[in-house]
């Protein structure tokens, strides 16, 4: 049976033959690690994968990464690793690896259209093998965070190449999630409900902690509850500090009746055998300590409203901005449009910020298995924020919440299940 | 008084001048913390330093970023910088930079030109404004690290240019370290020998502990002595792991008898006002807790021979190359040139591994100013490994070593300063 990712890598061909691409080369990034599980840092050194559209394919790499290589769950030749020494010229392995999968895409081409052109292959003109090299060059899609150095190499390598970006037909097959990442994302958005309904409960006990020290104790209980890590800067905003939607927590005290903005969520690894991909949480709750003034109150419920319309919009075919304009229009007609600063959301996987965007003017059609952030707000200067998030999937009929602690802003006592 | 960033990008202008560029373009990176002191990761907003050979720098980012930048020791209109909101199309703001600052130049160009050509200019031909177009088109230099999406907009901005690498100019720019600089590395390489000094005073103390338990302990005392955090992973190589340069420690508990490798070094700040940039300790000593064999007393002299005979190669004029083969040529004589498999050292600066690289075919001939690492071993394989490291910097007649603890192998009782 495949691997997830040798469907991946079978996946990327087919959308390369589909738009016309015959090489596409990644670099460490999580497009390397969404195909084939290597998760590495950007460096120096040439690490590149090359997915020819025909073929197996090839991934350059230092020989120090053989043993992490050698664990990867994909087997030669469905990846064929080439490693080079400190004493080899990378450069020169890179153009060999590059002239081969090209002339080897050429080579299939010219048997199909030999085949699609059946008796006329006769045609002296249409046999000749130089013919070919009147068509245009070939394309080929980099990793849209390829260094500049080695993007250079490989147009030097490939003069006669038009170079693309690779997220043309990545971004495509990351939108929709497999099941593998699905279960991950659900498990972090498990742990991240679990921490927000833990602090929820602590309730007028917050009162005389500081934010810095909130955030560290939601991060031990991210951990404790089986983060990997923060999957980015935790957000204690409390007060006035609410109304700043990226606020850095400070030893700003909380307060009796203070609203706090909670945003935060851990990485969890994917269940890959010994694939090192990691997946977020990324949840945001609003919660008062105490007594909450009335305009609070009201507020929290239009956002929680604009939350529930986002999420109620959520079906495939609809746009991306519609599910944009379902949250901010709930949040206009209340008369708060103006402290609705941002977006309504991104989409989750790889990484905590990637398509699809929930923006105005995204035309993008929701497919089922497509994961994102719907977090609406306000802001309210030297007053208080609120925002409300959680991640959704697409299914085939609706949405799939992968949050669902409580939205309301009660705590402690006053806390009830909703 | 102009401040170190202000005379860094000066410079650089200097140097575009003098290889014919007319733009250089930085992204999120060493390249531009060193030009301006902001150290920010690289995302996928626009984030971009603009050098042209004539007039002032721009910096375009995200808005997001005033205050950060208005804290930077540079003022407007040694670096102009232009803000881009997330309403505003950031490729129309960079294809507007890069217009202006082009016609810029060419027009600074035409203006030298004429007066070069003094009377000559009355030649209508010469003087035809169109004439210019008749050039081949500039060049513009992008930061090596630059991701593919930012760099093809480039591209697409200026379809008329020729394409270079940043480091061309900047790594010259870079080599040679200023007062401050020196100053940051000074204090990095102290801290790491007080650090290394401490743990081979312990001695026997240290038979039971774990690697990692030792690595905690080393990282603990760097914070101690004022490192901002650990410049690369801490390598505590006991006994038969010593062989592998870059071993991962684990949880090997060390035995009476053992020689470990320590290789480590902390981050600290620069004297640079409110800038950020940071510059790392990076030091090998190895010590042997209780009794070694004949065999290791052995290795460890020749090791620590190799390191001195690298250093007393150094001087100007000297190439980096000429540093290796000196302390390779000891570990051959002595029968251990397999044993010896990487490099002599690296450059060391605003990042841990830069150019110079201490490699045995580097024709670059050293330079009062440059700074690197000494670092020969000799390992063998489930046994042990040796090696010793300084940093130097290039001074007017050799070499000054920014560490200076003793290379050794006793411990505890058995520890003699050298």
């Amino acid at each position: 049976m495949s691997s997830v990712f040798e469907r991946r890598l079978e996946a990327c061909r087919n959308h390369l033959e589909r738009v016309g691409a015959s090489l596409l080369v990644c670099f460490p990034s999580p497009n390397l690690t969404y195909l084939t599980g290597f998760a590495e840092s950007p460096s120096e050194r040439h690490l590149l994968l090359f997915v020819a559209q025909t073929g197996d394919p090839v991934l350059v790499a230092p020989t120090m990464y053989d043993r992490q290589l050698a664990a990867l769950p994909i087997d030669d030749p469905a990846l064929e690793v080439q490693l080079w020494d400190d004493e080899d010229d990378p450069v020169e392995l890179v153009d060999a690896v590059v002239e081969t999968l090209l002339s080897d895409v050429e080579d299939a081409r010219e048997a199909t259209d030999a085949d699609a052109a059946g008796p006329a292959a006769a045609d002296p003109d249409a046999a000749d093998p130089d013919a070919v090299d009147e068509r245009s060059g070939p394309t080929i899609l980099v990793d849209d965070r390829m260094w500049a150095t080695f993007s250079q190499d490989l147009r030097a390598c490939a003069p006669d190449a038009t170079f693309g970006l690779a997220s043309g037909v990545l971004e495509e097959l990351r939108l929709q999630k497999d099941p593998v990442e699905l279960e991950a994302l659900r498990r972090a958005g498990s742990i991240a409900d679990r921490v927000s309904l833990e602090i929820r409960s602590r309730g007028t006990e917050l009162v005389g902690t500081t934010e810095s020290e909130l955030v560290a104790e939601i991060e031990r209980l991210l951990a404790a509850e089986g983060g990997v890590e923060p999957a980015f800067e935790t957000i204690v905003a409390s007060g006035p500090n609410g109304a700043r939607p990226h606020h850095h927590s400070g030893d700003r005290e909380i307060e009796s009746g203070d609203p706090i903005v909670l945003d935060f969520g851990a990485f969890v690894d994917a269940d890959l055998e010994d694939g090192t991909a990691r997946y977020p949480g990324d949840q945001t709750r609003t919660i008062v300590v105490g007594e909450p003034s009335a305009t609070y109150t009201e507020v929290h419920e239009i956002v929680r409203d604009a939350q529930q319309a986002a999420v109620e919009a959520v079906e495939p075919g609809a746009t991306a901005g519609s599910i944009d304009r379902a949250a901010r229009s709930v949040i206009e007609d209340a008369g708060y449009g103006d402290a609705f600063t941002h977006r309504t959301g991104h989409g989750v996987g790889l990484e905590v910020h990637e398509p699809p965007y929930i923006v105005a003017d995204n035309e993008r059609e929701l497919e089922p298995g497509m994961v994102f952030s719907t977090e609406p707000g306000i802001y309210l200067e030297d007053e208080f924020g609120v925002r409300i998030e959680d991640l959704v999937v697409v299914t085939d009929d609706g949405a799939e919440r992968l949050n669902d602690s409580p939205r309301g802003w009660e705590t402690g006592d006053r806390y009830r299940p909703t």
